[in-house]
């Protein structure tokens, strides 16, 4: 039984938390989701290190929204960092999934963007621990989470 | 009894220290406050690091006012750096509760949003420990501190 | 027997792991190759200290094509961070091989790039391990991976 | 007896270190000073780890006076995410004190920042390790070092 | 008998390990020389890690030439930023010497200004380990490395 963490924001303006939840368990078994729900995008990199190291997660899902100013843009470089950095000192994945506010123009699309990346990215959170080979298939194939794929070269 | 640390600056314009310390008691028992004041923004996260490893605190709010100009968001985004680093060092939450002198055109706003996200900060701050169920019950609900909060999607 | 890792993603719109690969095999012999493919470049940090830790790989190369927007500029930037950090946490050499859409353009010259640039580099990789003469043969003298070289002073 | 270290640069062009060390010993007596220059601001972090590690320093100050181009700024940048990182290394505070050219319009108004800043993080300093309460009594203040206070809200 | 570590760029356009290797000799004994030649300036802070916790290196220089695009500043921050942690991770001083395309408006300019710097570098790496009173003698007397001094106020 593999364990895969789900932390999410009070802040974001979508429950992608629940999106992703839907999504995995729609996509196989094996597995047990342990969810984490704290403020803000800056909560995010100790909330999926604590999922990891106090919860045994094998995987974590990082879903957040942040906002459209450049305020908010650098706290989602800084939350980026932390995740990163959690990453490297658990040995273990944290798939970020972000959505930008500014990456949609209304509030129906920026909703469907939401639902589908975090949809997205949680088949690729359960491939990561169950089928790897599926990645390494789909190397260098421009593969994008949310919108339509890009044209490999 | 949980220990919450509260950490703040003199450089900060409005003693948003006192407004967590205050709603904190406010809003329930069952917690001792630990306070550390120090210069500036960039003095908070090694403040905050050791009053969750030699005060033994639960959780910290770090709290602070940077300043207008770009050389002041320089040091908010040293400083956010530093207190994720704190966090992933220690698996312990800290809330950041920044609020920049730009976010408002006239003192009196400053003063009302400063004081109005310290406590809102304390709540989410006492859920974190007391009633994490709380934050989760709310995930994606686009709430804000400070100002109003966001329509969900 | 020496391990060369090639971690690369399915975000990337050419196979440079194939490339990589491929230039390894014909430069020389003495090692054996373990690939890891991730979602995007801000998975390769983790990816490439798992090899190294996990795998026991002794150099990695980290293949990724960043896009073509702001916000992609600043996911290459927190991976590049990222990779460096792995490195000095394991003392061992990551060859960080991006691509940026915004250096060719066409989608011919970006392929053509995209593979010079993961062969040369693998070739690099090579040398690092087996051949650390050659690189010091080479000190400063303008070498270019991908376009052509710059002329030494 | 406590010990206060002092890292400053060769690069600077007032000696700051100077007017701390000096200001410290009108403050106040039961500490020992411990100095330590080097030639620019990227170097001090490790300046200051050394001080608190290996001379057992019980607080440090660093003390550096960036340039005015857009490089500089990124090395004072630089060199303050690793003062950061060093305190929270070694649980011990660093107290910095850059003085950027372009804060004054003229040299000896320059001068007069440089002095008059170190000197008034040099009486933060001293408090921090022997009057923690005198910083606590002042959180909220609107306190500046350097030029004059900001008016609390 | 100390060890100072010398690690050096192929892509640099011009030999600037040779310079600093050339003017410690001229400066004094009781010293060997370590070198170690890394593609681009990223690789630069794990290879200085090595030197210094493989080669046993008293210190390092690391000696690079960023490109003159926007990119390449990125890599110059990103690299600068690795060996400031690679500092603090070993309790070792690496003297950053890094030469921007940018800064001269000619290659004869230019060869000078690598040139120069990094010998000016070399004294100051000399002294760090040999004659650190030196140093502490021209606290905040304006030094530069390259160009001409700075007056000091």
């Amino acid at each position: 039984m593999k364990l895969i963490g789900i932390a999410d924001t009070t802040f974001a303006r979508y429950d992608m938390g629940a999106s992703a939840a839907d999504e995995l368990k729609r996509t196989g078994t094996g597995f047990r989701i342990i969810r984490s729900t704290v403020p803000g995008i800056k909560d995010l990199p100790v909330a999926c290190k604590k999922l990891i190291e106090e919860q045994k997660c094998d995987i974590v899902m990082a879903l957040g929204m942040p906002g459209p100013k450049e305020k908010d843009r650098m706290c989602a470089h800084e939350a980026s960092q932390g995740l990163i950095k959690a990453q490297l000192m658990t040995n273990t994945h944290i798939i970020e999934v972000f959505v930008h506010e500014d990456e949609a123009d209304d509030d129906r699309t920026l909703a469907f963007l939401a639902d589908r990346r975090s949809r997205e990215h949680a088949r690729n959170a359960y491939d990561m621990i169950f089928h790897p080979d599926r990645l390494a298939e789909n190397a260098g194939r421009g593969l994008r989470e949310g919108f339509g794929d890009a044209k490999p070269l």
